[in-house]
């Protein structure tokens, strides 16, 4: 019922509020070729605006477009893109953004190395192409900065002075950066008994920071109510009230995929799953590349990784069933440690419709493959580069991913921010005196 | 005269000693554009080769280069490189590696962020045009992994089959990741009571990882001992066999920044000093660019940055000496402390030829300087880079630095490896409950 409320009062500002401030308000928004939002479940359309449930059926709303068709239009879109500036903006005609993004100062993310994995693949057995996109290269090091510089732009287009979230770690950080660069303000919610280290991250770009007592449930509850409330005007949260733009961010990784094993669909492609939001817009993000004309339509799978300790889409899927139980997690793998992921039943259908699967792997295997990726290919993931990893090992032994197959798996985000998953296992192979007597007795010579 | 030892057998080894490994011994490497190294004190040329000290005067040796010129070569240089990869491989032409170095597997840094920085700028006063070259963006986060990229290639040249170093820090994760992924052996030697994180940061790659009882002087002195011995066959030492090829990586930084200006110089670079290498390479290779007709020539200076704690240099610089008189470091740039630094002659030579300087800040002020870059920028920099940022203030603040010139100031690390420093002033705004009440009542509102 919070839903509706919310929902309600959201587009009555949008649709109806005559404002002080017009771009806010009067549906006159450029957020380049977004013609309005739509929802996922009724497809009913309202007007581009900071809104997120369907005033109909409260379903989610997504972002519809206006996008250039035919083989010409592909020809010269490719041409565009590759003109572009080495960032996300370089896809700018894709996103709900204004044509001249690039020009307006943001964090600008993405683009990030798809790297060749050939010693990874030979210890997997993978024989058909191996590639790991790796998502820590970006400013804050983790996918959030995508998400969070759709959400910046759309956050200046409805007149919005203030950026924030509620988060347990990456999101805080990439919102503080990316406000800072934009000069926006921040003011970011966290449980008050975060970690020292991840409280010095979200801090340190400057905004505010406010620590709630209580869970992270009642922080969510906290930023809902903020939201309704006068204090709460002219707050764009990011996944929240821009959520619908937020969202869109995750379609830039599929983009760059395709792009940069020239412009062409892997075979399998290995996401992890929190919410279930990254992997279904990776899935759109595809298919606008084949109904654009950039790629050439054929079968890809699309297979989801959650942690065992938080794997409520991973049991939904082989239990054949269309709804997801929520959990209480309990993993290492914390910045996939959603319980209750809004968008599982939409990952349901996707894996099943691709063809692929939904696995999940104890926090003994996400450690094992966080080790394995950075010993292979020097890089070091967070535990959710962990949970990818070790879910893509599962499936070439258990036979459901074929190894000829060209596959992408994703890391999103940099094992600095997750050192303790690692740490209790990870040290030097010997302690020895200054001497190379002492090191020829350590065995290493 | 250990140096000098060192030098001899290094070179006997190249010269004259029949080998089982032809490429190591012969001197027909294949280093690209790289003819000899050559003495920076009588200018003596020897072979490419592991050998870092010239045999007729123990001076450092660099490495000299067959480069083309004249203005249609030019052309055709720069097309060449901005049709390259995006990463230090687009150079290629101009560094030791082979040509088809972009094929084989490297952690390919580089073509990190220039960053057009408005708001700090206005913070500072600069109006001429404020950048920061962000070398977070780097693979393992700091401006390493390019140096350590090169001697890479320089080990596989010479048939090296283990990649070593003496480290404190970034550099140990440079090589695990860098060997990791080129498929070598690593084994990196640590002081025994180096913090845990770093530990990690180290070990993860999962190449050997040794800590020595001692200081990181006895760390050193056994790896120089190392060497020496038949135990040391088949490694490279980044920064001592391999170190004149190892150096070349830093000539990627002036290279990138004034090709991201529009192949033009800056009028004002603030650099770092650790060993005062890097900023002799970014001269090294600002020149290189007049030469080859790739920029147009005019006059730059170049500012040299440290810790107060660590300010040998600095000190230099004001007392009018051209001898850097050592110092023990004592400061939280803990990258930067080296308290000998073997380039200093050198830096002094520049910062005076070009019209530039050395100046030195304070701990409190380098931490002062990460959160001014962090609130303006949404840039999170390690100490080195609150150091730049710091000096920069200082020398505007002073009159030293122009402030209507065209600035880059760089940052060559992550915060999120010296979170200590910001860690004891970086806090939340505010902790409240999780009621609107509450909110109001913290004056955040
Ligand atoms: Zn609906
Ligand atoms: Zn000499």
């Amino acid at each position: 019922m919070r839903r509706k409320g919310l929902a309600s009062m959201a587009v009555q500002t949008v649709a109806s509020t005559p404002s002080s401030d017009p771009a806010a308000r009067t549906g006159t928004v450029d957020l380049g070729p977004a013609a309005a939002l739509s929802c996922r479940e009724c497809g009913e359309r309202t007007p581009l605006g900071p809104v997120f449930a369907c005033e109909a059926c409260f379903g989610p709303l997504e972002v519809a477009y206006d996008l250039p068709g035919g083989s010409e239009a592909a020809e010269a879109l490719r041409k565009r893109i590759e003109a572009g500036p080495n960032n996300i903006w370089r896809y700018a005609p894709l996103l709900p953004v204004p044509a001249d993004v690039a020009e307006k100062p943001n964090v600008n993310p993405g683009f990030t190395k798809l790297v060749k994995a050939d010693r990874l693949a030979a210890e997997l057995g993978v024989t058909g192409g191996l590639h790991v996109k790796d998502d820590s290269g970006n400013p804050t090091h983790s996918f959030k900065d995508r998400v969070v510089a759709i959400a910046v732009e759309a956050a200046r287009a409805f007149g919005f002075t203030t950026l924030s979230c509620s988060s347990t770690g990456n999101l805080a950080g990439a919102v503080g950066a990316a406000a800072a660069r934009a000069g926006l303000r921040s003011c970011v919610f966290i449980p008050h008994d975060l970690e020292a280290g991840k409280v010095v991250m979200a801090a340190v770009y400057g905004g505010d920071l406010v620590g709630i007592e209580g869970t992270y449930d009642d922080v969510n509850r906290f930023c809902s109510e903020l939201i309704g409330d006068p204090i709460g005007e002219g707050w764009g949260f990011v996944n929240v009230n821009l959520r619908p733009y937020y969202a869109e961010g995750s379609k830039t990784l599929a983009y760059e995929i395709c792009e940069q094993l020239g412009w062409r669909l892997p075979d399998n492609l290995v996401v992890p799953i929190a919410s279930g939001s990254q992997l279904t817009k990776i899935d759109k993000g595809l298919r606008e590349l084949i109904s654009l004309g950039l790629v050439e339509d054929k079968p890809y799978k699309i297979f989801g990784a959650q942690a065992e300790g938080c794997s409520p889409v991973s049991k939904a899927f082989k239990d054949g069933h269309d709804v997801v139980r929520p959990v209480k997690p309990d993993t290492i793998a914390k910045s996939l440690a959603i319980g209750n992921p809004a968008d599982g039943p939409y990952v349901l259908d996707i894996a099943r419709r691709t063809g692929g699967a939904v696995e999940d792997v104890t926090d003994e295997q996400v450690v094992d493959a966080i080790k394995l990726l950075a010993r292979t290919e020097g890089i070091f993931a967070e535990t959710a580069g962990g949970v990818t990893v070790g879910v893509l090992r599962k499936l070439i032994e258990s036979g459901r991913l074929d190894p000829a197959g060209e596959t992408v798996v994703l890391n999103t985000g940099d094992g600095l921010k997750t050192l303790d998953a690692v740490a209790p296992t990870t040290g030097p192979s010997a302690t020895i005196r200054p001497t190379l007597e002492s090191f020829r007795e350590a065995g290493l010579a």
